[in-house]
């Protein structure tokens, strides 16, 4: 236990991949906010399944139904609920994986996790499917904090080892926030889209898949947000990253590769503007430092590993048996259905998502 | 908010650098535990500054003063609370930093944080010297873990760029954790002792610093252990390691360089053993798959920067008029002082010891 | 913020008296358990409005729809999200409430606290329906603790000033709990039953209403469940009965009464039984010393307001011209529409379920 | 679990009675809140045993020494521990009460809680001890309060059966708060104290005890504090009260007696006066409606049981040969030592500053 979230919005995710619909309920939204439900349904889309070839056939029109806590147009300040119709479900197709694990799946860890009770249509509760509600949730959260001044943008960092630019850590530009927000493959360099896009192409023709990185970065956050020790920006940021499948690692600012600097190097040296405003010449912490906000954008960087989902054969056990108090065998597999060659496109909007959740209950937290 | 961490076992660590004491509370221990408090203070030894030139030459003895919690040899199962006396404080050495923020340090984001109320001296509640409390913390823990068949190890990774060979993430011997746990400068690969040491104490001749990575690995974790979405291993261990000083970055298992791998790579084949026990053929996902333990070493992998206090001059900014409504001013610090060229070495019994408070969160919240 | 609760088991309540849909989600609850739906209804039933004259006019079925965590009929041990249908939805009748505030209501609080942009129909997200969803979650928690040996029972204890009988603290007998649970009129001296029905019809044709207090009591909690200072089980029951709306006040075992006893008589004397159980032969501790279960009854008694909600006119303020900046006005309002002339007998359900999710959480955090 | 409370403010208390020292450790105090510790002492004292033949003769001077999150005569923003030495223990009182339960103490309860290696001496952290840090939390809460305009009074409502007038509910005058703030028995009928104070010495001279009830309000919250369902205000207040021992009912405005009303009694009837507050012309539910705040007092009152301790003859259990396996066996216990006839005047104090604590966690947590 458990899928509920945070200290001061709240947020419960609810739903399998293949029940009638999943859901969200988020709790400490501000009273009296106008939401643009079309910009939360195009957050929604660029998430959303079966638009293209690089990712799951799967067709969902994902729209979110808000049955409680919006009013008039507006919130109310109580638990807004939200659900979203299940409606491309072929159950038929996962019989197998209820004996069959499937390798780099929650398979076998579920099933040991809840005693063999957990839903195994399509990965159940385990299901990328559920970072839906998580987009739903992000995306009026992100609403409440552009009308604050903080803006959240990220790029594809990497399809598997073509790696994209990075972000100038010390500026990051508007029209370049404008153009990425925009994209459904948003890269700095876009003259290696059509590298990228190839290479997940060729997995998904080999019947493999394809990981990548994801850089992101939170604008506009003031200096001292966050806390020392346990409440760290990085703690509440990792935290709710890792809640996101296919996640496998985060680095804040130069991240590992400040592990290579010279002190002398990595320290941000700092420096006041004819405005007054306190800012730093390198920002190779990343926007954090001491657990703490320092004004400058808040950059991080995730693993995201391939697709579990391939259909070439792989070795894995067969616990059938284990019901009736037989053994388990060793057996393969080869997963059939729909899957995506890569997500990474697709979790751009994720990421960004729940970030916005995650800085959203910081400011609301100090 | 807040330095309270945890939902089963609570930790709460207070104090400063230069206050007279520093301690934490644990409240979550089971009752009628014997703790092995020569154990305890070898670990607390292990991270203790001033035995030898790799470290700040502040000399501690670190000894806990166990309060309330402790009774007849045992824990009583309340809280139990540990002070640290601070003996070997200069506060005359901190002064100018009151007012000239050190690049890299939380001097200028507490300062902010707590609106120059906080206690700057020696870092104050920020300084790294709070991770002696969550050693001692630590140290029961492991205690009690390893009565139930965990163990937690680990090495250094990385000093700088010179990088140590890997743990085998199936199979971690005996010897080998026997080896780590009794070393001061834990290796894998310990032809590279020298070279490292060099490079540390180059970087303290030259007023510089160097940072690092270093590898963990929690064995003996049963499948099953954590929870999908929010609650997951990697969620609960990156949120206790981010609490850290100094941590910029962690990854599970192959972590970032999973996402340059197919999916064919990645996936941890299965099979089922002689005796019935479920493994992978490879550990590419560090014993988590959809947050939730496989039985397979829980292995992860920690960027800690350089040490931020390097005595070469750096740009900063000068707060000094601001309490008088002055203005803030460029200015150049000098950091001098007691510093460690290198705390890598010193940061290995504390993220094993943060390990094992996630851990023992994490076995007892199911 | 908020309308989540629990450290185990988390609850989260959403929805509003006249929005499409009322629900909770449930997270925390074990795998594998066989819900009997039926049992389910029946306590649903318990609490649902429009069966006779004492309650409101408003017909809902109150039936529930499983969403998630439900699976070939039984829990999965993932969050079970639970929705409940507002049919008898009459808007219309409330519209004057926007502007002025029923006394006793919390139209006033809620406007204040949520700026005016609560939903105020029917009381909104305050409305007494809210405890539906309650009573859902009690349901099923309570079937889980009948598996452990665990039962709540309860019993009017009074209609205004017209008192029942208290439970025998020291044994309540099973015939009685058999009896209690299927009464829609719950008194241990049955002979009440009359007098208290006609001070309920006697307050609706006066278009006034009558409160009165509620007995629960625990049966079978093992000794030493909760713990010292702030869980005690006083306090994780009292927050939980809180919750509900019409509660003013609790007390446990003699709870007010135990005040006025010298220590001889208050201190619960104790003694071995030839099985070996230790026990005590008074209970006026309620079941818990030191916050924590003595193996006793626990034992409590809620007192209950009279239903705000009266056709009678009364005293207010408009709020109309607030919204042009201009003054609150003094007037008088007069509530029609379907109320409860006495909502005492519907809550005890809400009671006893709310005891069930108290007590399971209990159970599960220690 | 758990000797920890709050959202936003945090308390950690430890310690036992006879222990070296207890403390607690204080986080989410704003930075730069400069503390009165005269003021702090003073409502100390007021809680300090020894002081006259109504209490334990106990002698305690109570004073704490703050150990961190205090710097320059301010609250840092860091946490804030403070120890308080246990002087006058006299283990050798306790042998005896580590066998034979104490009739109405934690004894047998925390024996189970903690498989028999709790710290028996005194009761140990189930001691009224541990209130002692409670007060002096409570005491900078109240501090910072007052400081935003809301003030905490209460006075003893009874004592065994002799009642005390109640507060006027909607109008609490400064000078009664005054009056009551300084006194060391404080009553609204300052004729009842001789009897009262009769009734005590007599149950002191029987070898017995005596309890009552305590009347609290707090006095400035603004309306819209608190939430609806989970988190009242009801809730937060009842959580925080019965975490002092010897607390067996809370009652929030007439309580219980709002149960005896028509609701045409019971609504608080509201009105807008001259200078466009709004207020109520009863205020029957104590300033809390729907779980929150309307801008009248909060008041509440609590039960106080007799303390346990008494010097008559109680007939208990033996668990000596339990440690070897052997029987539990019925007997008889004399408690002798320095024991409070009455705990209700000592109380007062403590039941104000929980209520601080309970209120400032509220009022930053909304």
């Amino acid at each position: 236990m458990s899928s509920m979230w945070g200290k001061n919005l709240k947020i419960s995710v609810f739903g399998e991949s293949h029940g009638s619909e999943i859901g969200v309920v988020i709790d400490g939204l501000e009273p009296g906010f106008e939401i643009d439900l079309d910009e939360v349904e195009r957050q929604m889309d660029r998430r959303k399944p079966g638009k293209n070839r690089m990712s799951t056939a799967r067709k969902e029109d994902d729209k979110a139904n808000i049955v409680s806590g919006f009013f008039e147009g507006k919130t109310t300040g109580t638990p807004l609920c939200a659900t979203i119709k299940n409606k491309d479900r072929k159950s038929a197709d996962y019989t197998q994986i209820r004996d069959n694990f499937r390798p780099g799946h929650a398979d076998y860890t579920g099933f040991v996790r809840y005693n063999g009770f957990n839903d195994y249509r399509g990965g159940g509760h385990f299901s990328g499917r559920l970072t839906a509600p998580i987009v739903f949730a992000g995306a009026i959260c992100r609403q409440i904090l552009e009308k604050k001044g903080i803006e959240i943008v990220s790029h594809i960092k990497a399809i598997k080892d073509i790696d994209d630019s990075s972000f100038d850590y010390t500026n990051i530009e508007d029209n370049l926030i404008e153009r990425l927000s925009y994209s459904d493959f948003p890269l700095i360099d876009e003259s290696l889209e059509d590298e990228m896009k190839a290479e997940i192409l060729k997995a998904r023709e080999s019947l493999n898949s394809v990981g990548g990185k994801i850089e992101c970065a939170v604008i506009g956050m003031d200096a001292g947000v966050g806390s020392p020790i346990f409440d760290s920006v990085e703690s509440v940021i990792s935290s709710m990253m890792f809640s996101i499948p296919a996640v496998k690692g985060i680095e804040f600012g130069e991240g590992f590769d400040i592990s290579k600097m010279y002190g002398s190097e990595a320290n941000d040296e700092m420096y006041v503007d004819d405005n007054g405003n306190i800012l730093s010449y390198t920002n190779n912490n990343g926007g954090v430092i001491g657990g703490i906000t320092n004004g400058m954008p808040v950059v991080f960087t995730v693993a995201i590993k391939p697709t579990p989902s391939i259909a070439s054969k792989q070795r894995t056990v067969n616990v059938a048996d284990l019901r009736s108090d037989g053994d388990v065998k060793n057996t393969e597999i080869e997963v059939n259905g729909r899957h995506d060659p890569c997500i990474v496109q697709r979790a751009v909007s994720v990421i960004e998502s729940a970030a916005a959740i995650a800085v959203f209950d910081m400011l609301y937290g100090m």
